[in-house]
């Protein structure tokens, strides 16, 4: 009789690993009424984009200002109109900017999920703290999801 | 000519008895513009989904944190975006949660419609206090929808 | 190629005369994308409402609180999701609830238009000085949604 | 051992008796631990201090607009800091502007407690509703005050 | 050279047992820079000030109603700007008020302690998913306190 | 298979050239799910708005206030509700109202896109410290808007 | 008996004259409570702030970027804990600072006074429109605080 | 006359330099009117609160969590009442903590200034994109408050 709620999960962190496309065939596989959103995946561009589109730049430090200026727009409005917000911890890089996000989505009230291995459990200590649960594929994604969404529990 | 509004219904609470179905059919037989929600109903599930999806725990008290963490996902967000949220306390059980969930949905400002024996009354007189209406049967309930939304009144 | 804009517009106030259905039908005529809400206009159904659903009181004072806490939930919400609040004033009463929802309405930072005779100006002052625009027919009320939603003036 | 926190009260309303005198002496003879605020209860002043300091009007809709421009400027800014807000309606006048405040503190969420005589009770059930508290005389609200801040119950 | 913060922790929940001196003393002996809130906690004066000031009431539902909206206006204002809020469930009684206030808090974004024995572990699960920590004994939360805000870890 | 985000762009400040034309057929010819809004356009009509429909003034700064109270109706309405905020400075007038347009979108955390020519660089450099990107042509919003919302880099 | 609230007000806009000066000495001839606060009005610094402490730029647009992100810090926390703001347009200059700065206060919710001459009176009709007083000198400001604050009417 | 804003700052990130000392050490030498504050810096202790307070646990998982609850309402309370956070970022660790934090405050609207070595510049774009400032020392941090507190440049 009643629409189902259609629920919007962003997807941040990582891009060097196919975690989105995994969580996205589950999605698919199991029925459930999610949008999903990221940030932009392909790294060449989320790095050019600003001086692409409005000039280069000398000195680095402003050519990146110009590319994460634009990057926030999209990743700050999809976080802002989130239900959930997943992100993911990978073995490479520091990846300053999954942690930022997952920040940004506790100071909003945003339930937060963070996947990531074992091994990083005491130095994300503190982004766990801040999540709904904490996972370590995947695939563990996709059944939070399909119990929070659909009540479904394998 | 123009959309009538569709409402949002979040029904908190008891979940030995069948109040949500007499809710639902209520709504349904008057033809009321509402979806409702509710948290996941099946209590086994609810206790053992943490453990069922991200490893079991040897000392309860985790086990119940990884399961209320992926609860308080559906049952917050659902609180958030509802219009009305109606809490039901039943005779058995302690029912905190209950309780919790109407303080949450007090502090955002929502409408808060209580149901209970009429027993209760004193023991729940600061929730009460919150609520915009105080009923002892789903029937009230239905009768209370239907004057709101659509200005219905037997 | 995008879809306009649906704006929602409260009416509050005087229930007594018939500028809803003015306004009603001006914005049918206008094919204005506009959903018009107001609270119920029936007004014995208004003040019994509570006793009728929830029970009799002896004391007058509880049989009008019942009342006001079911119809706070539909005057509240309608308020808050509103794009523009139109108060009407009308000849008689004392029309304190028309003015409560106007300060609800500015206090939520929502634009009002205010409708009342010019020899209520000075009473209405406070009123009217929180106001975007105040009118004193429903004729002009038309023409400010026709002006602020299409761009269409006169 | 620790500051006692110092409650601000604002007095919206009739500006007519001396209910706020009688407030303050009451709070003042209880030792209570409060700043009593209040809109400029000169009438005149209240009246003309737009346009003599902005300069005169022909018309009066305008000077009143300049006046209660500046009220406004002290009133918001009184009662969103305010802890507490009362609101009194006397017998005279139509004191839209107590009921607009009275709007106002309530979609703030600010506490609130209504003064008047019992015969308004119908004509303001919709404010009574969103009070915490209905009053027929000062001396009632010092002793609610007296419970509320210092635990006192005589 | 710099003054330090004056912390709020407001106390709810329980009132028959001695655990707010209990906190009291050891936040004095540790000389930590807290002001301690609570609710009234004298339960007759907390049950009966309503018709008290304000004039009997022949139902005691409408009894408890004029009591538990003087009390909201003294416990939401200090929730609301608490630091920190410590919520105790006792062995007796069902305490209602206790969990509606911690579910108030959490959605306000207050940093929340829990206090209860370990046997309600598993029926106060949702409400300790919402806590930053629970303890079991007055002496654990005056730990809490200095660590939190004084950096003392014994 | 989940239905894609349609965003919402304001497009502020100059209305002497066919810089939103431009936006538009660009946005067009790309095919981005974006609905374009902007204030009311014709220079005429936003002057006149205010005394056409609500009665002519003798004082021009009153004949201003009532058409800048309905203006504020659409502008404020679609600024709170954009996802992006796109402001332009053009070569002539002082364009008071786009810099507060860009002031009123900063505050609510909206993110700003400014459009001028080099030569404002100094005199527009709080507003453009506020937003994401400047650019200096209508080609490069779009350019913008297509990486952003669809992660398209030519 | 009470202490008396002490105001807080932000003097924005044009910093070639000597206005801020005359309120202040206004303020202090008048014994008004208010801290009175401003941007940094020292033009040299204000605009090599941000290069002079964190290193050249070759292009001006990043040396002004450097050094209104620095100015920013300054003036949105003190327009944020402003309980009145006033924005001063002078003759030169295009002084979109100021208006920006009328436009975050406006989306805030602050009380605003305008002061400009006369003849800005249609190009700023939409930042007058949001404030609660435009007045023509300082004096008439120093009036305005007087009688908002202290009730006191030349 | 008017007594000057005392300046909240919170010092995030990094704990095994003595940047902070740095910083207060300026601060003083300024005399500068600023409150410093940070989390514990006894790694340690902020390691080992939870379990040392609380009681042991066998999975270390769970330790972190009972630390990191502590630790968060320090940081997240001393965070959401700065006027300004910076955040520093060294060589060593992943320093996830300071990310987040970093992401936390952007959210909530905070001042947001960063220091870390020009080598860090690619790694932290869109945390420097979000900041106000990006300084390599502590002593650009001293200059950067004296200026915007005090407006002095040397």
């Amino acid at each position: 009789m009643s629409p189902a709620k259609h629920w919007k999960v962003y997807l941040s962190g990582e891009i060097h690993s196919d975690w989105r496309e995994k969580i996205a065939s589950g999605v698919e596989a199991a029925g459930l009424p999610i949008t999903l959103t990221a940030p932009v995946t392909d790294h060449a561009a989320s790095d050019d984009c600003g001086v692409r589109i409005l000039g280069d730049e000398e000195n680095d430090f402003w050519k990146d200002r110009k590319g994460s200026g634009l990057n926030a727009i999209r990743i700050r409005t999809l976080i802002k109109e989130a239900d959930i917000v997943v992100v993911r911890f990978g073995e490479k890089y520091r990846q300053w900017n999954a942690a930022f996000d997952a920040g940004f989505a506790a100071a909003l009230g945003k339930p937060l999920v963070t996947i990531h291995p074992a091994e990083f459990n005491h130095a994300l200590k503190e982004v766990d703290a801040a999540a709904n649960a904490t996972a370590e594929t995947p695939e563990q994604v996709v059944q939070i999801l399909a119990y929070v969404i659909a009540g479904r529990l394998n």
